[in-house]
């Protein structure tokens, strides 16, 4: 049973990881376009790489309101450029200096700084021209809505300020609350995003479905975290396709270092089921946001 | 007659700036949340400085189209904060490592290099949060084209793809053509987007007053620039409020060094005669367009 749902699953996820790709493929401009290295580099960092577990969620979330595939791609191709753009950045000397990512060397190893710099600034710009220019909601407004959504969730109040909270909080010892504050913004919010974008993308949601959703989204965000950082003490760098150990070895606080590995692992099993309690209201159609609650947390890399 | 049109320009000016300040203060996170830190250096890199070339030309385009100020305003305040982002992160050490910006301290000299990182990207982010989440069009669906002029306006087609041709000129020698391709990305999009998102935040334009805009802002937006490759061998750092004498010493294509001074300060008129050429059609209502276009190669820094 367990076999047949997970080979479920995995043919569902792996048919969208390669439409996502294709959809990426096009809507990164060409590598002959002018600037030819800044396009290379963009689509170096972009494409071929990572699980896609954002636009999975835009995908799946995009079922619970029967949202047409050409709008959620969109949406799930806009925050998956913009995951990629924090990625680059991430990776930058100044902030993480990481030199491997999804199995390669990092788009400033690869290309060089000042390259890797823009290539993130160009994706952002890109997520929300793509956001823009296609339509992806039933009506101008609402898609207005979800550019602003996109927005709070990449800005100073979702990712980027999640990731400024990182940078003050090395050295330094975080309470349990703390540290989710943290991760709240720094991988919660666009994966929130992920989720409320793809409902978004179809028929309309009542208030009582959009709290459901976003208690998914928040459990699901947070579990994800948690197993990053139990991954990271976990697994190994030819896993992962990054550098493992690299939350030790920078002292940063992790929920590994907080709660021990026993009582993470507790953690990321009790919002994997909270995630699911969300769920039973919309039915088969919230069958791949499940899945995708339990492949977070039973993930290898 | 020349000192009144100068007075009454420069008090329309300074009310726009001082009117630019209200807003940016207004729409820019405040120091006190949370992540701290990260919205202090927001603030100290977009407020209090610069001439904000670009909002004032947002607001006289508003001019031409009775563009509703709560509109202009905003528009204005996301281009101008797009053009923060970007002097946040040409300044960091891997682009132009720059120390001075307005007179003071660039922003990861006054705070770190990976906090004027995520400013910038935050200031991205911010523009458009405020332009899909305030109205700044007649319809939804305008305000969704405007959105995506400034984004490709910023990207990896335009300004940031500027900034990538820069990056690959140094120690080059360009022909005058190649220079002006550079430019008309670099700080050429943008302008340009200030100069049609003000006139898109009024009534509609038809397609011969467009190209004449649109012309318009092409002319002024290389004029700018050939005026700041002239001001950057004649004035002092004192006046510039930024490091003098950048150009010829990291040795960058400018059309100074192209051209040399006399011709490029012909350049500079031709493109203003130019760039008045589009502005009859409009009549009264393209005065300060006008004004500005003079203001650009007349001033001292």
């Amino acid at each position: 049973m367990q076999v047949l749902a997970n080979k479920d699953f995995n043919d569902w996820a792996r048919q969208r990881q390669m439409h996502m790709e294709t959809v990426l493929e096009r809507v990164l401009p060409s590598a002959d376009l002018a600037p030819q290295r800044l396009h290379q580099a963009m689509r170096y960092a972009a494409l071929d790489g990572g699980k896609r577990v954002r636009p999975l969620l835009a995908f799946a979330a995009g079922e619970l309101t029967s949202a047409p595939v050409d709008r959620v791609e969109t949406v799930a191709a806009a925050v998956e450029l913009i995951h990629v753009y924090s990625l680059v950045h991430d990776d930058l000397p100044c902030m993480d200096n990481d030199e491997l990512r999804r199995g390669k060397p990092t788009c400033h190893v690869a290309f060089d700084e000042a390259t890797a710099l823009l290539v993130g600034d160009s994706l952002q710009s890109l997520a929300f021209q793509l956001i823009a220019e296609r339509t992806v909601a039933h009506s101008p407004s609402i898609q207005l809505e979800l550019i602003r959504l996109l927005a709070l969730a990449s800005g100073s109040r979702g990712m980027a300020g999640g990731q400024a909270i990182d940078l003050e909080s090395v050295g330094k010892t975080l309470t349990q609350t703390e540290l989710e504050f943290m991760h709240i913004h720094k991988t919660g919010a666009l994966i929130r995003a992920a989720v409320l974008l793809g409902a978004h993308a179809g028929s309309g949601l009542d208030s009582s479905q959009l709290d459901a959703i976003n208690h998914y989204a928040t459990c699901v965000g947070l579990a994800f975290q948690v197993m990053d950082d139990i991954l990271d003490v976990e697994a190994s760098t030819a896993t992962l396709g990054k550098t493992a150990g690299k939350d030790a070895e920078q002292n940063k606080p992790t929920y590994v270092s907080i709660l021990g590995l026993e009582a993470a692992r507790k953690l990321a099993e009790d919002l994997h089921h909270n995630a699911l309690l969300a769920l039973p209201e919309f039915g088969e159609s919230a069958r791949r946001l499940a899945q995708i609650a339990d492949f977070i947390v039973q993930r290898q890399s």
